[in-house]
């Protein structure tokens, strides 16, 4: 198991543009974040150190699950018939089913070392407040998640599972905040949303010292503590002394593919450019590498955060309720952003039929029902691996299947019975959709 | 991995009672068998060989999950606060989530093998038609499965799991055989049971020559694949030089807990009964070992199989709707029951509140949701490891996590919540039930 994690940042050729604060235009300097998260954590989001030394509490925890197992999928080969070599990182062993465990473990961690009694978090499905809970359990820290109102009702698996792990659930909008009760006082049936539930967990951790708030995505800590996902398929693909020609991996926020991809992109940019195509594959109805616009934007749909440099759909985009809600997000990584602005890593948008195929196809020969999100990065494999058979290339195909599809499973059902919903970019009311949000892109003050 | 499975019938120093044909009173033989199973597998049922070989191909999707992983509970040790060393073999991570594709791999195999096309079963809360769904995808068979229908209906889960494997499902009672139709023909609104249940798989397999029926418990031919997990655990166990004092399993038709303690009964027979302790749990509203009597009766509630001589509590006794599905069955399997009257084995029940306390616990440690099934005998270690703190002894524990809880999540949350129903055997309605069914087990004619 590795004991590092691996800091993309210190070996970039150019540096990524910075967060800017919304009222000065300025860049944000760490006293910005101090009220959110602990000194480690700031010092995380601005270092340039190639390498962080991963805890030894946290090291513990991770044993639980880590290393996950890099597995080739010799019966998915088969049944593509194909000469390529597939391999995928399984990271649905973990306690939440999903690589999100591998940063909430570290927050955990630096947050319970610094004092703070209470960890505040928002979720859409429920997988990163899972996370979050099985995390706040190991070190004895409180954990309150605000579960978006239709996702609380409509999915109470998760909210189960949160609370089995030890976890606190609110639905959102709720009573407990201000921006919650706004909500509720304009509309009592509110079935809230993503942004309102950020909004109510930052506004309770910015009121309290001893209470913090964790983000599941987007910032760089975060992509930085889930590199574990790539050193280890480092290390297990060199045991069997297998080279890597195409990594295809999923994009929501970014930080499965980041953590699946950042140590392979230091070993390319180490070989002057030799190494593998990195590609990014984001679901067709929330098209904000392919389609978006590389530009300053808030990452919150309320416009509370500070303004990111990267691609988005224009912050109050709302995507269609597609089922793999761990890739609705407006915008991406301001890190992954640059790196596609830089032509480091390329970028596919895929339909949701394409992706259950692949998932249905993947279920029946390895076994695992994968998640919504890793069946965009399992419908790209497919295609790598279909296009082998026209020219007879062995190709090693990477991909990491980041979650697996239990408490998804009635996406799968909509997919069998033909009732599943399409959007793709040649949809013209989604063109316009964009459009429209990426006209109400924020101003850079200053 | 192993390469053979082990048949603890060889080894046994007396023979358990034959299985008998309800109408003549006789030993049944294997052409009572023939129309319902292929050959290998009635060869299997009746076989006293020692070993037998896992096939290649069985092998090559075993490898797909297995050798499963043995784990050390460091994390509960420690919360327990007990000098004891607590390892638990995890089968959460095959196909189905629980150990059943061990049993459903080799029976489709055989099955297909045999020339048959389709496999019929039933399945109640839906582990087992997962699994036979998954293993017959991969041989190419057909398979309907009929669910009972207040399942079928209040657990979609389950069902679409199936659906995703390529499986059929009908809810039970269905139109589709004679069985379902008279149920239906007096009870429109029939919730079903699993005695009609496999009443309609049956029947449909004795009417097509390519059609056979498959059983996910009881019989001897589902225990021996299941050795494969006991097996491995030996192997896991010797590589860190660790003997095991104490074995416990959980029990419902007996085929996790024989295919965890077989391979070490095999070797304290060999040592002249030096070994560890190899206890059953059962739960206290289904005890047919702790309370139940020990005579033949029938494996279903219809009365339509061979009479089994086993521990029962009469064959139309229905169990409390508590939340292990797997455990609630009204007998035991005969090779298990035999063990028990012979002295080889321990048996004990666990309240519902006490199995999910551990639960629980095993989950904000451990970071596994636990099946309601494998917390009977996470309970049960956790007796034995709290024993410990009390006397300092430095006990080695082994337990099979026999599957995950992902799709059980709404016991859980009844748990949570207070509202789980729980039955002792001190409960007056449960004695009068049982004393009730064993008043009518049927009469051995000749």
């Amino acid at each position: 198991m590795p004991t590092r994690w691996y800091n993309l940042l210190a070996d970039l050729p150019t540096a990524p543009p910075p967060p800017l604060h919304p009222g000065t235009g300025q860049p944000v300097g760490p006293e910005d974040l101090a009220p959110l998260f602990p000194a480690d954590l700031v010092a995380q989001e601005v270092s340039t150190e190639r390498y962080v030394d991963i805890p030894a509490e946290v090291q513990d925890v991770y044993r639980l699950w880590r290393p996950s197992p890099l597995y080739r999928a010799h019966r998915l080969e088969k049944a593509l018939g194909t000469p390529a070599r597939i391999y995928y990182k399984y990271e649905g062993v973990s306690p939440a089913g999903s690589h999100k465990p591998n940063t909430a473990v570290p927050q955990a961690y630096y947050n319970a070392r610094a004092g703070v009694r209470r960890l505040t978090t928002e979720t859409g499905a429920g997988q990163w407040g899972t996370a979050l809970a099985f995390a706040c359990a190991q070190f004895g820290l409180e954990c309150e998640v605000w579960q978006v109102r239709a996702s609380y009702d409509a999915k109470p698996y998760r909210r189960i599972m949160i609370e089995t792990f030890g976890g606190q659930v609110h639905p959102s909008p709720s009573d407990l905040t201000e921006a919650g009760r706004a909500m509720l006082a304009s509309d009592p049936d509110s079935p809230g949303s993503l942004g309102l539930a950020i909004s109510e967990a930052v506004e309770v951790a910015a009121q309290d010292p001893t209470t913090c708030y964790a983000l599941g995505s987007v910032l760089n800590h975060v992509l930085l503590h889930q590199t574990v996902i790539g050193e280890e398929a480092l290390l297990q693909l060199a045991k069997i002394d297998e080279t890597v020609n195409v990594i295809v991996g999923c994009t929501g926020g970014g930080s499965n593919f980041g953590g699946l991809t950042f140590p392979f992109l230091r070993e390319k940019l180490a070989a002057g450019g030799a190494g593998p195509v990195v590609r990014a594959v984001e679901p067709a109805s929330c098209p904000s590498l392919t389609q978006g616009t590389y530009a300053y934007d808030f990452g919150d749909v309320a416009g509370m955060t500070p303004l990111l440099k990267m691609h988005t759909l224009g912050h109050d985009f709302i995507p269609d309720p597609i089922h793999a809600g761990g890739l609705r997000y407006h915008g991406m990584s301001p890190l992954i952003s640059h790196l596609y602005a830089e032509g480091l890593i390329e970028a596919r948008a895929k339909t949701q039929q394409d992706c259950f195929a692949a998932g249905v196809l993947f279920a029946r020969t390895e076994g695992i029902v994968p998640a919504p999100e890793p069946t965009h990065a399992l419908a790209a494999a497919v295609d790598e691996a279909l296009a082998c058979v026209d020219t007879g290339q062995e190709k090693v195909i990477l991909t990491a299947l980041c979650g697996h599809g239990h408490l998804d499973l009635p996406a799968y059902d909509a997919y069998l019975r033909g009732s599943l919903v399409d959007h793709t970019w040649e949809d013209t009311e989604l063109q316009q959709s964009v459009a429209a949000a990426l006209s109400r892109l924020p101003a850079i003050p200053g």
